[in-house]
């Protein structure tokens, strides 16, 4: 095991020196697994869709109904409808996105799933109760809900912000909305001039990692090109349509929690050993909310 | 050819449509592209690193001597005695960074390159003259030298910023800086916690995918567990080491003209008629620096 980390990883360089161990202070991910089971609140098994790749990966997605309810719906109807079975990861586009739904763009919609409608790019109020320190170059505002989501203000309105991992609605030029059915995920450094451009509806909450790591795409804008296989998407079911034993079940750290608070001030503020200068603040997507599996 | 995008991609929407044409607006690519041969400035031979994996994928690495000179002096000195020929790339951790060196930490340094002296995390002066419209959740200052590095100041010291694609040089706890032989690149959102933590010392010019579209390590912080395969690197040499005709030559676009002026107004400022919603500012880390193949 190498020990030359770029990482705090206090605990494996102490575990190689010779000297008395300080302990090292609890990481951000230690101190949300330490939180009690108050500050936990369990995801809605309805807000949950598991898409399973052919090799076998499971990607799991948390949807976001309090900021895109219309499109919540149709992507509901269009796991319901087995809609995306059958689809594939078609674009991969090197620190930016990865795509996936219907590379063909002929198979036809479910019954009330469109393109069109309002857009759901911004809500009123959602202003963010849990902030972070220093606002950033996008937002007069930025930090959590007690739902669990990024979001960024101006004080008035609210929006979700574009992180690493957040899902959002591929569209065409307005009037088109997106119907939902072409679906992207951030898989490099977050695009915030997307935000309130285009609707964010959800995150991937386990295996990123199975869309992060796939060959980048050689057409344009990361477009698989003519000699790329896509992936293809075997299923994608609500977790609320599988049977109990099959069901994963997901919790977040809920923003408004002391232990949130802790975790937070914790991502701000990285110390020593390893982390001589703590910077006293962070990006709202260096702070990903802490979601597990239910146990 | 799918037109349901969540970039701009005005170009193939409006072919797709029937109404009249609205020419766009050239992109921040675009605007780069068109910038005249005065604003690009010629990379130095010397400060090229070309690696070579066992997949035949080639990553080649800009020097940041600026920034820190020692460091570059050794990583030299490996690149020239072959020091990292038959080493891997051993930990790909999501969100995160890509690590390569010496999986086994055994391999005996050339003479000159060790892991102390003082450290180069931070410079007196170098303030960034191309600055970002609006400052970050890390620092007062962020913007771009005429050298091409990402910066951020505090007004009297200066460093590079942890953005995608940045190298830095992995480390144990002080006293230890790191020999330079470990390296990673970042591979997800811009962890800036580690700006002035640690040497950055470069960045990826070409074929970072090659790196970020590897298989995630299993392990502990993402290092590859028992049953995975570290990606072999078959070669390191620095390009003033090969023969004109095997030596890749680039370019930036320099901070500071006319041209690199309008690319990060587009950058800041993105354009209907996909963008509805100009953010007015964005995050340094948005803002790569134009780097081509010099012709």
């Amino acid at each position: 095991m190498p020990i030359l980390l770029p990482l705090a990883a206090a605990f494996f360089a102490q575990a190689a020196t010779a000297k008395p161990a300080v302990k090292p202070p609890l990481s951000p991910g230690e101190i949300a697994n330490a939180a009690p089971a108050a500050a936990w609140r369990t995801i809605p098994d309805d807000d949950i869709v598991v898409f399973t790749l052919a090799n076998g990966r499971k990607v799991i997605m948390q949807l976001a109904p309090s900021f895109a309810p219309r499109h919540v719906d149709r992507m509901r109807t269009l796991a319901t409808s087995k809609w995306w079975d059958g689809t594939s990861v078609y674009r991969v586009q090197d620190n930016y996105v990865a795509q996936w739904g219907d590379v063909s763009e002929k198979k036809k919609l479910p019954a009330g799933v469109a393109d069109t409608g309002p857009a759901e790019y911004v809500r009123t109020g959602g202003v963010p109760t849990v902030r972070m320190t220093r606002p950033d170059s996008f937002a007069a505002i930025a930090g959590f809900d007690p739902a669990g989501w990024p979001v960024a203000s101006d004080g008035k309105k609210s929006w979700l912000t574009h992180c690493y991992g957040m899902v959002g609605v591929a569209r065409d030029l307005a009037p088109s909305i997106g119907s939902g059915s072409e679906l992207y995920t951030v898989i490099g450094h977050a695009p915030r001039a997307l935000d309130r451009n285009i609707a964010l509806v959800g995150r991937i909450i386990e295996g990123i990692d199975a869309l992060s790591s796939l060959e980048r795409g050689t057409g344009k804008l990361g477009f698989y090109g003519d000699a790329q296989k896509p992936t293809p998407i075997v299923s994608a079911r609500l977790a609320s349509a599988l049977s109990a034993g099959d069901r994963p079940r997901f919790e977040y750290l809920m923003p408004g929690s002391p232990a949130f608070a802790k975790y937070l001030h914790a991502r701000e503020n990285r110390e020593p050993p390893f982390f001589a200068v703590p910077a006293g603040g962070a990006d709202i997507c260096n702070v990903p909310v802490p979601i597990r599996r239910k146990t």
